[in-house]
């Protein structure tokens, strides 16, 4: 996904340009938690946001293009990955800001919401996907600092153990339904690392 | 959820109503898998099974209704947990088949549309989470056999083992859209016995 992409008009970060794009995408993150992808309009949207709604088709022409680069903006905003020199406690980090965010009212329903759309829209397939890599690429590095550190064998796959820490998170919110607390999310981490140590996450 | 329903006109297991019901779900279940809930159209199940629309309408009454319906029917003909006297051998038993149930084209759909719709409607969430409840409780006592052959510490909790195998797989079902094989599989297996070994699922 281009970070870089020169809107019409665009004129400098943190100007009008930086400002309208933040209603917009703050009103459709509103609207997709509420009441999900397939009510989610672009009329309404600018409506709400007070932006011209000449101006929100021409950016965004789409209500996968407006969640295209909704998905950019919370890759943009995820926290930066942990390094406290430990992977049981890198990864109980990640495992708690993955289980806050899905717990969270409108942050649980807007992923339920973007991970609906994507089923039924190629488009939003690929901004998901692109936003999952960028995160998973963001926290890699705490499984490779561990294998440098000896704290699990070389060749484990760390994007498969960075995976494993949010899956039943994630399995809890789409499938089984039982809660996510920090209980879960603190299992979740030591899962990973216990298995990553062991060499499980080698081949 | 009730598995003994006695629907209107019901006369035999095996007879004209099973059989209704089967063609009904077949159809239900390929229309899911190609267009997804929101196109899923009562009259038109009724039309390509060949089965009376006022049939269709006083059985199932609303698209959730067929969906919920369905999701019994799943959970009825997955098959029964393994038993083969070792934990690692049977979560891989049971993590080849929910790789090759995702992975499979119609079922992967399938379950992305049911996933899809239950963020979005209570009783087709009630519904999903009823078909989880029903595999982890097939699949649980696996664990509590491990257990009480010494393999895995007293106090694993069985339920959060038999997620974490599915776990992966899903997230790459719904979230990174990395693929799903075989290899996935097993190492999602191999993951969750060696940290119920080590005693990560306790607590």
């Amino acid at each position: 996904m281009n970070h870089d992409i020169a809107w019409p008009g665009s004129v400098r970060p943190g100007g009008r340009t930086a400002r309208v794009r933040e209603s917009v995408l703050q009103v459709a993150g509103d609207l997709l938690a509420e009441r999900g992808f397939a009510h989610l309009d672009l009329a309404e949207v600018a409506a709400t946001a007070g932006v011209g709604k000449t101006t929100v088709y021409r950016r965004w022409r789409t209500p996968a293009g407006l969640v295209a680069d909704l998905l950019v903006e919370m890759a943009e905003q995820s926290l930066p990955r942990a390094d406290t020199g430990d992977l049981l406690e890198d990864l109980t980090v990640n495992a708690r800001l993955v289980a806050r965010t899905l717990a969270d009212p409108r942050q649980g329903n807007l992923f339920r919401a973007v991970i609906a759309a994507a089923t039924c829209d190629d488009a939003t397939a690929t901004a998901l996907h692109t936003f999952y890599d960028t995160r998973l690429t963001e926290w890699a590095p705490c499984v490779d600092a561990a294998v440098a550190r000896g704290e699990a064998p070389p060749g484990t796959d760390a994007r498969a153990v960075v995976s494993a820490v949010s899956a039943p998170l994630y399995y809890r919110l789409l499938a089984s339904g039982d809660p996510i607390d920090e209980a879960t999310a603190d299992r979740a981490a030591r899962v990973a690392a216990i298995a990553a140590a062991a060499g499980a996450f080698v081949g």
